[in-house]
């Protein structure tokens, strides 16, 4: 059979014979076509009227769809003479989203999109659909912040976990200056990338804070799942919002943060929230620590079956309403998880807990967490912010 | 059809399950196992005797093999009864291998490890066989530097750029510090992630710094495909190789980190080298650039058929020397690219050009790339460093 990395070799070679061609080659005609050879896929090509074409080589295949977050349902793709499978969705509402490809019952991401998205398992890629003006999320001209990739060596788990940290414009100018630090965490099929690939929480706070509705800060994004190895792919789930998170949250990450990061390190400085299990997560440690934490977010999120969750919160909701600057809480009214959030502020309104309620139109997606971030990041850090109970 | 993001919310609540269990449920046993389902995936698993099992489930693939850099062939898997195909591979020897399924014809990333390569398209990935004793790749207790995810918008492309920057350990200690700086280019599969995933050339480049070998240096990994658009897949090797990328980088990149890195800013503090497709850029861009340039390496480098590459150079060969404090190449004897890297050799020799030329056991891979950064960047930023022509 062919040996791939002598292909690439020869691919490489082809793709830099242009570098030899007049300047006034035209840009748009593929190298790969001069040679002969198939043209190089393009998908997704969005078009300027936001109708998106997907299309994948899959001679061999019987079935192919490609699944997205625009829709509950597969759309087919058409299989043409060359084994070259298509489909044309849309159009769609300006908005990144999900999508993957079901060949004959295979989920994989789209192969010709690098913007994969970054998970517990590699299957889903990223479709992102501009609009006519600025979403929230988009890169716009603003001073930016940077994306710092970190690992640390866990001694609570004897592993090397790996972490972003997002620090505000201005981080690398002003030396002396100390943050805020929101602790921001992934739901269970996610990783400690998907809240910058896919959440956009680097650009949204960036465009927050040049519009003055923000406090810089810095957003640290762990990995959520305690157990995943560092060379192996341990499945996820294991005790996922159990101890070892815990544990290695107060033990190993915030140490390791305060001491390699320019934060606040008081309570009024740190907030916790997170999407799915990583909301239930951070209710979890949030409420349980007020001593670390005086703000925490819930979004869509999941609650921990355990009797002790919210125990030390509404056992004494005088101390809670003092200790807590903000509980925030908002699900999607299409999302399964409703229930929990509504039981949740169910609980608190009983207990006479300070909080905020927000029932969207929305799934379980990040459709719906980058507006909650955009919602949920002004409120921090403010000194008027003092929670109020809205439902 | 199953609605996938549904789906996920009920996984997120399965997975949460365990946290209400007792601390003393073994931490081995998969979450999912508890509610009757088919458990857990685990691929690549890595044994201790270096042996690797690769899974997929994949019930109605007629042919699965599973193709890595530990050989020239694929291996087959074999289907169980429930539409599980295993394979298991090795012992080998210990390294970084790439890796991909190919399930009837149609190569994709393995969906069960969340380390994918980073590249143009998404097809490939990463696999880890950790050695008795450590690789120069590993994360050893030692003091680590930061990798930095970067945007800007290039005004010569009108695009939006992405780039990744290696800063050395003590950069954010040391405030009023500036370094020498490697632009560090990929090849034609790769993206500007590609370097620090796969390459480790932050993790290479701690471990050099921290035993004394290499001098702390910043690391500038761009994105080498000019053409890549934001929000769709432009299909790459279009004129990746020409003046765009050259001027992006030129008019763009430089400006852009020497204004928001604390680098040296002189040609004695500037490198350019690259892999494949940036090797060709790096000889290009760097020997017609002495202003900018003092330092110019090409590993399993291709080579632009522009008869104007080495013109400059090899016009005034007493010029060239006095301008470059080092030109290296190096190229594996298993690379179809090798007799460019030969011939590039024997005109510098011809020319009285100095330089240094290593032939290595090898292919057209990272596992040499690997080593030839950890050979290149000890030999950068130098007093006593001059080159010589050792071939």
């Amino acid at each position: 059979m062919m040996n791939l990395w002598q292909c690439l070799a020869a691919a490489a070679m082809c793709g830099i014979a242009s570098a030899a061609e007049p300047a006034s080659a035209p840009a748009t005609r593929p190298a790969a076509t001069r040679r002969g050879e198939a043209p190089p896929i393009v998908s997704p090509e969005v078009r300027s009227d936001r109708t998106v074409v997907f299309r994948l080589r899959a001679p061999q295949a019987a079935k192919v769809e490609v699944f997205g977050e625009w829709s509950d349902d597969a759309t087919p793709l058409a299989k043409d003479d060359n084994g070259l499978w298509i489909a044309t969705v849309g159009p769609l509402p300006p908005d990144i989203y999900e999508y993957q490809f079901i060949v004959d019952g295979l989920h994989i991401p789209d192969p010709t999109n690098r913007h994969v998205k970054p998970s517990a398992t590699i299957t889903t890629s990223i479709l992102e659909v501009p609009g006519d003006t600025p979403l929230l999320h988009e890169f716009l001209a603003v001073p930016h912040g940077t994306v710092r990739l970190y690992s640390y060596q866990s001694r609570s788990l004897g592993t090397l976990r790996s972490l972003r940290v997002y620090t505000p414009p201005g981080y690398d100018q002003n030396p002396e200056a100390r943050y805020p630090v929101l602790y921001l965490l992934h739901g269970w099929g996610d990783s400690e990338g998907t809240w910058t690939d896919l959440g956009r929480a680097n650009l949204i706070l960036d465009n927050l804070i040049a519009a003055g509705k923000a406090r810089p800060m810095l957003i640290v994004m762990p990995n959520g799942h305690a157990e995943f190895a560092r060379s192996t792919s341990r499945p996820a789930g294991q005790r996922n919002g159990g101890q070892p998170f815990e544990r290695d949250l107060l033990e190993d990450l915030i140490p390791y943060i305060e001491a390699n990061c320019r934060v606040e390190g008081t309570p009024a400085g740190r907030a916790i929230a997170g999407t799915s299990m990583g909301g239930a997560q951070a209710l979890t440690i949030g409420l349980n620590h007020p001593e670390l934490f005086a703000w925490v977010g819930a979004f869509s999120s999941a609650v921990f079956r355990s009797q002790s969750t919210f125990a030390a919160a509404t056992a004494n909701p005088k101390a809670t309403n003092e200790a807590y600057r903000l509980i925030w809480i908002g699900c999607g009214k299409g999302d399964r998880l409703l229930p929990r959030s509504q039981e949740l502020a169910a609980t608190f309104k009983d207990h006479g807990i300070r909080h905020q309620f927000v029932e969207s139109d929305g799934q379980h997606s990040f459709m719906l967490w980058r507006q909650y971030l955009a919602q949920f990041a002004p409120r921090l850090f403010q000194e008027s912010e003092n929670g109020t109970a809205t439902k």
